[in-house]
């Protein structure tokens, strides 16, 4: 594999294709492909019956799993365990629990013991009593300087090409692209407008709760922990009704945990676009769908074909996977 | 009074001055006429220290009293007190308790007897068991055909000119505008296209619970009731965060609910300005500001002058007051 430092890898994800007419040439000739294009040119043809206009062209994607990798897990809970071995080296004091021990200790099982519960403790960690501001210059820093665990790539190149590229092609077609993940809002927004052009106010996400202050003199936003919002599954089209305010016309996902949402962009009437990615691509990627614990794709599998939705095969519909490297 | 038809009065307001060289004609010119354009012109050349990137133009406005008014009372109450009332006349069994016996007779007294409690048990009459979409429509034909009880315009006329113009004057100059409200989300967005420009993503405000469903077989999503965020005074700099995710340079409000809105922004680096708009014109509209239940600006005036925040005397600044009549 060809790695490119992340600064480069942005600036080739943004600018090489501009000059020339294909705009998604990481994405190989074929069915796939076809039904992207074709879809965007019956929205966007004024004198077409599926014309829509600009101000309803809106297309929500999922994050992880679909625009950047979350193998061999999220992201965010990769930097969220990275924040606690570093503060508990500073201060052991703060490992109160088993569950923390565990994560410290780098014990995958004790720290699952506790579920979900016992993740948002080891989240809480990092995440809490932070201003918002700070919390995003940590992540930020992280995303960008830290390798991933098996591809060695920093994290913040681990996004999709063939999906940045689309972005950029929905946006050069007047569509508004957002970002709609069960991950944390500040922590997309840490790095959404370099790595993917989507400014913060096009990223929906989890929120924590949070509380803004002036008693200090200085007017603050910090983040309390908890969770007051949990963006996944059938909240996905709550968010979206949240921050947007109306149906998308074309929804990108890779999980069950997306499947309401493209079950209701899909629904709405007039042109609509389900997009699934399909981890097919063992070698270039990782292979995964029906079972596992992350990314698990099960009715979305089922009922593609049936409901119109394209299904991306990595493997055969990607001529190159990464940002940040040449394949 | 002269009054126009809301229709006319919404191209009124949005064209007619296009073609003069004046992007505020309905203010007076003098002291704070100059200092938004001074601001404006500073934060918009690009050879001035003082230049903001287009990215970063974002202006955040309050709503009730400060881009429509808000007099008798907020325009969402007497909606909802309407939607009580009729529904109640086809079907009493829905005053289920002495707050909604009251509201339904007009005893404002006992209407206010167990606090805002009361309120949102009226409220939730009206904003609860519904589609967002469904809502949506309710209010935006409410707020177009109901005459205002003391002003006889319909509601969404009730827009202040001046303020229109200056939203169409800061999109004009590239800044994004948003409406960041303590009324709900929804209602706002009913009308907000149409009255003020502002696409329903631009509008930040008050939430209720909501949840999807596709068990009926078309995806739906439901307003349930009860309150999930509540976006006023602290509340909105963190509904801030939430929607747009970066602190704005701009902030208009009318009362002490938007101060926290205003500090935060104001406590920026770079270029900021606070606006505050002051109910002075008992004739043209309403007059009030220390006292009273809604409205209440204490803090706001006394501290305005010191933190460098421009005061808007609605009586001697603004030359029209309203959108849908010609004073």
């Amino acid at each position: 594999m060809t790695r490119m430092p992340f600064c480069l890898a942005i600036a080739a994800a943004f600018f090489t294709s501009a000059a020339v007419s294909d705009p998604l040439p990481s994405w190989n000739d074929g069915e796939t492909k076809t039904a992207i294009v074709e879809f965007v040119d019956s929205v966007t043809d004024p004198d077409a019956d599926t014309y829509v206009p600009e101000r309803d062209r809106i297309a929500v994607f999922d994050n992880d799993g679909t625009l950047w990798a979350e193998q061999p897990a999220y992201f965010q809970v990769l930097y969220a365990l990275d924040i606690l071995k570093e503060k508990a080296a500073a201060d052991p004091s703060i490992l109160t629990s088993d569950v923390l021990r565990a994560a410290n200790d780098g014990d995958m099982e004790g720290m699952m013991a506790n579920g979900l519960e016992g993740l948002l403790e080891i989240i809480n960690i990092s995440h809490s009593g932070i201003t918002a501001e700070d919390f995003k210059a940590s992540a930020h820093e992280w995303l960008t300087t830290t390798p991933h665990p098996t591809m060695g790539m920093e994290y913040a190149a681990m996004t999709y090409q063939p999906m940045v590229e689309l972005l950029r092609y929905l946006r050069d077609e007047d569509f508004k692209t957002y970002i709609v993940s069960g991950g944390g809002i500040d922590f997309i927004r840490a790095i959404s407008h370099e790595a993917y052009g989507i400014p913060p106010w096009q990223v929906v996400g989890s929120e924590g709760n949070a509380s803004y202050s002036a008693e200090s003199g200085t007017p603050t936003i910090t983040k309390d922990g908890g969770i007051s919002f949990v963006d996944d599954k059938e909240g996905k089209p709550v968010g979206i009704m949240s921050h947007i305010g109306q149906r998308p016309i074309l929804a990108g996902g890779n999980s069950d945990g997306d499947f309401a949402m493209l079950e209701w962009t899909t629904a709405g009437e007039g042109p609509r676009f389900g997009l699934l990615i399909h981890h097919t691509d063992a070698e270039r990627e990782f292979a995964y769908d029906r079972e596992g614990h992350i990314g698990v794709l099960n009715r979305g599998l089922d009922e593609a074909a049936e409901r119109g939705w394209t299904l991306v095969d990595m493997k055969q519909d990607w001529s190159r996977v990464w940002t940040g490297a040449s394949e």
